[in-house]
């Protein structure tokens, strides 16, 4: 079957993204929101599909969003291909209904006091010991942020500690701009899953949140925007994570639920493999608590870099 | 004329509040909020009236925010009297449409891991220096907070670290289930408004914010629901607040535009009727940042305790 090459709506403006959706909705219509920074691969488009089968009209946005990047992270080399990006979604059976596409989420047009910058203006002037992202680094005014206190501190909080500040920030913006019935997001990003699951009962919005499974390439590598930026060689030596974490869980099931020991041979597979551990730890699938032995249902999670890429990854244990 | 007697509907739970906001929305009327803690005076009923001008619809909350009180200050010993506001809010000409009185706008369902108590379960067990709320205390697990960075840390923010954090976290709560187009909110809490203003700019609320003139008692005493709490002679004291910031408003008209004598002489006036200071500062309308000489708008904002009550009061000095 031919797919349907539907093109999508392109809306860039937030008060006309907000009117549609009003629009959509004053009709009956259910509306389904994946958020994405583009650069879109075989996972996006699995979260689009998800969306797809549970409301009416389906909206991507793709932005790359300054508030989750520290001046001394990837914000100016993150690949972007928007015209890419636009006919992989139309090549989706069943299409996209609009891609919300701004330029700037932080523009506050009243707030004439300050400089403005782009994207690209991310300087690296980090100091002081405050939690400062490239939002704040371009002097826009923003400054209200979005923490989920205990979730975001663990795992790639640690390593990141603008992260999930900006991404949770984010996402409500994106929330009360598009105001969705779903919101798609993939458990690649368990953490980031998880707190914007507790940010949304938290803050009592009314959006449903669906988490959807890794996608792979054949070799097993979990598909990320980033991997783009591997080499054959480190790509090679990068399968060390997937295939270190489905050990793990294949001992876990069979009976080696020491979580030291587990971890410690999953670190050791992927250093001896050239990687650089930022983290491997088992933790709780709700709490994200590390655990000393699994005795419920938990989730492995590392992060670790090949070259100058830093690659995450997860599995969940279901014991 | 006598007054309409318009019986409001209360509503006690999360679910039913936006039920009802969405069946309004799409009927086409248009919905006001006033966010209130109840034990309602003339300076709220300005605020319904200012409502009721500017929407078709208008709902009332009334809820006492664990979130904003510090486990030192006075959460348990805040007045209420509920069936007393729902009668004053009959007598409002055009009446209330909904009294949203939620019992706890922290009770997760889902969340059974955690023991669940009451506002009267505020325990003073404040310490390890972090900024801890009665909702922490009372375990409740919740754990996002909205927080609006420069405008929380001074005037108020400084003695009172949990409080505008709270605020702008419940008013975001009440924000996601109202779904109203307008609030509205009094600027006797002058950095309150300003915050609130704030965070519905940088987290992208399609709600209008109103900020209505300080109502006084006929001796000048701006309405507070913590005055109920003050004697006899500690209010004829507190006079002196509202008296010096007049007289201060007046000296700035008349040329003398130096905030430290300014500053000066308030202090001394407030401090010789037995005023206890917390702050007294002159500071940008908008940025809340102190100025050495009034050359704009601003505000003079001050701080003070009579007894056991803590007073809040301001004047705005346009020049």
């Amino acid at each position: 079957m031919e797919a349907s090459k539907k093109e999508p709506l392109i809306i860039t403006d937030k008060e006309q993204m907000r009117k549609w959706s009003r629009t959509m909705r004053s009709q009956g219509k259910s509306i389904g929101l994946v958020p994405t920074m583009g650069y879109l691969h075989q996972g996006h488009i699995s979260l689009v599909n998800e969306a797809l089968k549970l409301t009416n009209l389906t909206v991507v946005s793709i932005y790359v969003n300054p508030g989750q990047f520290a001046p001394s992270e990837d914000l100016s080399t993150y690949p972007s291909d928007f015209h890419g990006d636009i006919s992989k979604l139309m090549s989706v059976p069943g299409g996209v209904d609009v891609v919300f596409h701004p330029h700037n989420l932080y523009d506050y047009e009243n707030d004439t006091k300050r400089n403005k910058n782009d994207k690209g203006a991310c300087k690296n002037l980090e100091g002081k010991g405050e939690v400062v992202s490239c939002l704040e680094e371009s002097g826009m005014g923003h400054e209200t942020w979005v923490r989920v206190e205990k979730l975001e501190n663990g795992l790639c909080g640690k390593s990141r500690p603008v992260f999930f500040r900006g991404v949770a920030t984010v996402v409500t913006k994106l929330f009360n701009i598009v105001e969705p019935d779903v919101a798609v997001f993939g458990k690649k990003d368990y953490q980031q899953w998880r707190i914007v699951q507790r940010m949304v009962r938290d803050l009592d919005f009314s959006i449903r949140i669906i988490g959807t499974e890794i996608l792979r390439d054949n070799d097993g590598l979990a598909m990320s925007s980033r991997n783009v930026h591997l080499s054959a060689e480190e790509r090679r030596k990068a399968l060390s994570i997937s295939r270190s974490l489905l050990g793990a869980k294949s001992s876990a099931e069979n009976g080696h639920i020491n979580c030291r020991e587990l971890r410690d041979s999953v670190i050791q597979a992927v250093s001896e493999a050239g990687g650089r551990i930022d983290y491997a730890e088992i933790v709780d699938q709700e709490s994200l608590q590390a655990v000393e032995e699994i005795s419920s249902p938990v989730v492995f999670c590392i992060a670790a870099w090949f070259g100058k890429v830093r690659l995450i990854d997860n599995i969940e244990i279901n014991l």
